[in-house]
C-alpha cells in the first residue's frame, strides 16, 4: 500500500461549490506518478526520456461524497495486479481524519509513447509496482 | 440521442503528447451541460440560481485510442435509465469521421447543492433527460 | 480584427464562485490559435508537425469584472506589432452584449520547439498576423 | 519573503511539451493561498466561510525560460504594497537550484463575495501581508 496526501486548491472547486469530479482523476494520476518515486528519474524521467507511460485503458469510479476547497485529501494505492504490459491499481480516498470519499479500479498499460504500441512492462517498472502489491 | 462536437485545445495534451483522460471527463460534462440547454437558462441557471447540481456518482471509463491536439471530437449521447433521483448516461466519443475512442457509463444524482443531499428529479430535467432516453 | 466567443464552462470557476483568472488566459489562448486558423492545418499543425510555437514573454492584465458560469465572453484580438520573430497583440474581453471586462497585452516570440530557440516568424505566420494588424 | 515550492505535474504541460503558461498562474495563486497559511483556517476559510476573497486586478508577467513536467520550481513572493484595500505582490520564479525562470508583480484587492465590491482589508490579512513586505 502507498499513501499519498494532498489539499483541495482553490481553483479545483466547480460553479457547484464542490471539487469537480475530473479532479479526482488528477489526484489519482499524481498518486501513480509519485508511486513511481523509486525509479530512476521518477515517472518524469520514465515520460520524458525513456518515452514509455501508462495510459489507463479502463477507470471505473465511485463518488460517495463531495470534497471542498481547502480540504485533505488522503489517497491509499493498491497494486492490485501485475501483469505482462499492464497493472490494476486500486485507490481509495479518503478526507484527512474522515471518512472514505471516492473509491477507484484502473487498468493502465505500458505504452511505447512514439509508436503507440503497448509493450512490456519494464523491469523497473514491474518491480516498484509489485512492491505495493495487495 | 443527443451529439456534442468540439475539437481538443492546446492545453489538453499532456507530457505524454496525447489528450490526459481527465479531459475526456471534462468534455462528457460539457456534453451533459449542451443536453440540458433546453432548460430554462440552461443547466448554468440549474446551478447558479436554482442551485441543483447533477454530479456523478458512478462513472465507467472505457479508452480506446488517444487523440491529439487539434482533432476534432463527436460526443453521442444516451440516456439509459430515468429514475426517481438520478439518471444513467451513456457516452460514446468518436474521432471526428472515425473510430470510437472512447466509451463512458454514468449514474448522476438530483442534487440540493445548499444542503447536499439527493433531491427528486425536476420536472424540467426529467422531460430533457427523457427526450434523449436510449 | 478578429472575434473570437465562447461561453464559460462549469469548471472554469473557483471557490470565490467567479472564473479564476488563469482561465482568462486560456481564453485568449484560444483566441490567438483561432486567429491561425487560415494557416494550412492551423495552429495545431503548426505546432504537432513543424514544431514552431509562439509562446508568450510578457503579458499584462488588467481584469475589470468578475465573470460567471454560463456567461458568454466575446474576445477582440488585435495584432499590435509584426516584428522579425515575434508579434504584439492586445485582447480585449467583453461579457456578451456588455460591458468590457478584461484586456491584456501580450507579447510572443516565434520558437523552435526542438531546441527551444526564437527562429523568424514563418512566412505565412507573419502574413495571418498582418490581416489583423490594429 | 516568502518561499513556496512545487513541482510541475503531468498534466501541466502543453502540446508545446513545456508548461502552458496560465499553469505559471495557478502557481502564484498557490504561492498567495500559502502566505496566508497564518490566518485561523487559513485562505481556505477566509474564502469559504468569511466571504473575502483577494481577486486579482492587475498582473504582469514576464516569462523568461520554459519549465518541463517533473521540474521542481521555488517561488519567492514578497509583498511591495499593503494599501486599504489592495496589496502589491511581487512573485519571483527559480528553477529549482537554478536561474529565474519567471517573475510577476500583481495588484490583489480585498473583496467581498457576495455584494462583489471592494471592502477594507481584514486586520488579519493586512497584518500577515505586513510580515512578508518587500
Amino acid at each position: 500500500m502507498f499513501e499519498y496526501r494532498r489539499r483541495v486548491a482553490f481553483h479545483e472547486v466547480d460553479a457547484a461549490g464542490i471539487v469537480f469530479f475530473p479532479w479526482f482523476h488528477v489526484y489519482l494520476h499524481e498518486a501513480m506518478d509519485a508511486l513511481f518515486c523509486g525509479l530512476e528519474g521518477g515517472y518524469p524521467r520514465l515520460i520524458n526520456e525513456r518515452r514509455i507511460g501508462l495510459p489507463a485503458v479502463r477507470l471505473v469510479s465511485d463518488f460517495r461524497a463531495p470534497l471542498r476547497y481547502g480540504e485533505g485529501v488522503v489517497v491509499r494505492v493498491h497494486v492490485t495486479r501485475v501483469g505482462e504490459r499492464s497493472l490494476g491499481l486500486r485507490y481509495v480516498f479518503f478526507r484527512d481524519g474522515g471518512e472514505e470519499v471516492a473509491a477507484f479500479e484502473q487498468v493502465v498499460v505500458a505504452t511505447d509513447l512514439g509508436r503507440m504500441c503497448s509493450v512490456p512492462l519494464p523491469e523497473d517498472v514491474r518491480r516498484a509496482a509489485e512492491a505495493h502489491l495487495a
